[in-house]
């Protein structure tokens, strides 16, 4: 049996960069360049380009750097939309990926980002408000039981910072002794020795943590 | 800036089918009928037919229906495979799924399909040795806290058998009595009244168990 080929779907990939803003978590849109959906605000993403696109992930780098600036970043891959009816011009494949940044990285008031609360970003073109409501669920499936969250902080952070980051990616208040001791028996942090940071509330200096085993090598990016 | 489209990548489906055989988990491969690696086993897929399918679960559904009899199964996405590299006739994207069947689904002397061990298949086509990899991976990094090791085993089984197949995805063996409270404290069975099983080698019949809560509607299909 001899499959003969059929016309290809179109391939994209789309970016749901997420960072906290304003006290909550937020994701980042780009008003569209082009038709359909000319001017809307949407997901950062863009045909993956067959002719210097050596993988998906590098057509990730390349779009986030030319469309919003954007250099070496953590990001992993959601899960990929594909269907005949999620595009108006064509049967079509988004690969979608994920990114987490901590705050402040996106906020260029000169930068053609938008930032729009996670959870409530409007109505938005194609099945980007689906790959965003996806986005979010798998960051708090995995949040639950990992250091992913902590990539939303800056390098260095301290323990209130880091229960507030789990706060807002959880979407619920945590008990904070609790939080305290489950992060202290996972052995997630170290102590950054000789390094205090004193604020207005606190009486005392407050201890600086920084995650001890980063879950990869990308993770040190951050 | 106007985006010219590019050449469009092949889009391809393909599907991880694992299943417990002689004791451990093997998995499905289907010889090619074409070229290139034209006659060598590789997993069951296909290109996505924009002109039939309506997404890419609907391609999955009439690969495994027409190149293996499969009909209605379970099936959830793995991950993405996409780069100028994994296939050598052009820029390729494997969308990949991974499905869990029951032992003897699959054994039929007559049928294509034959049934490797999952964690040496040898030498595959393409990427396929790394896409298995990366079920097997998911399947136990997703098994140790979660009900998905029982799609292993028919709708109705005994707590032995239940054990026997986390330690076949596991990889490793558990303590039987660890394993019974934490399947109590998890709360995901249910006794099938009035039913027990005879075996020659306990004394005493048998209890039979099914899954509490099924994961999604698709689970009762198992």
């Amino acid at each position: 049996m001899i499959e003969t080929e059929f016309r290809r779907p179109v391939v994209t990939v789309d970016i749901v960069m997420l960072t906290p803003c304003r006290g909550e978590l937020c994701v980042a849109l780009l008003p569209r360049p082009n038709e359909p959906f000319a001017d809307q605000p949407a997901l950062i993403g863009g045909y993956i380009h067959t002719d210097e696109d050596l993988s998906a992930e590098s057509a990730v780098r390349r779009i986030l750097k030319a469309k919003a600036g954007i250099g070496d970043i953590f990001f992993e891959q959601l899960q990929t939309f594909a269907s005949a009816t999620r595009d108006p011009r064509d049967w079509s494949v988004s690969i979608a990926y994920f990114a987490l940044l901590p705050e402040g990285w996106l906020e260029d008031p000169e930068g053609p980002l938008l930032l729009r609360p996670a959870t409530s970003p409007g109505q938005l073109p194609f099945d980007h408000n689906e790959i965003i409501a996806i986005a979010l669920e798998r960051l708090r499936n995995k949040g639950a039981y990992s250091t992913i969250p902590a990539r939303l902080l800056p390098e260095v952070f301290t323990m209130t910072e880091l229960l507030a980051i789990y706060q807002t990616v959880m979407g619920e208040r945590l008990d904070q002794s609790a939080f305290r001791r489950k992060v202290r028996e996972l052995d997630l942090l170290e102590e950054i020795e000789g390094e205090k940071r004193r604020t207005e509330s606190a009486r005392r200096p407050t201890t600086l943590y920084r995650l001890k085993r980063p879950m990869s090598v990308f993770d040190r990016r951050l």
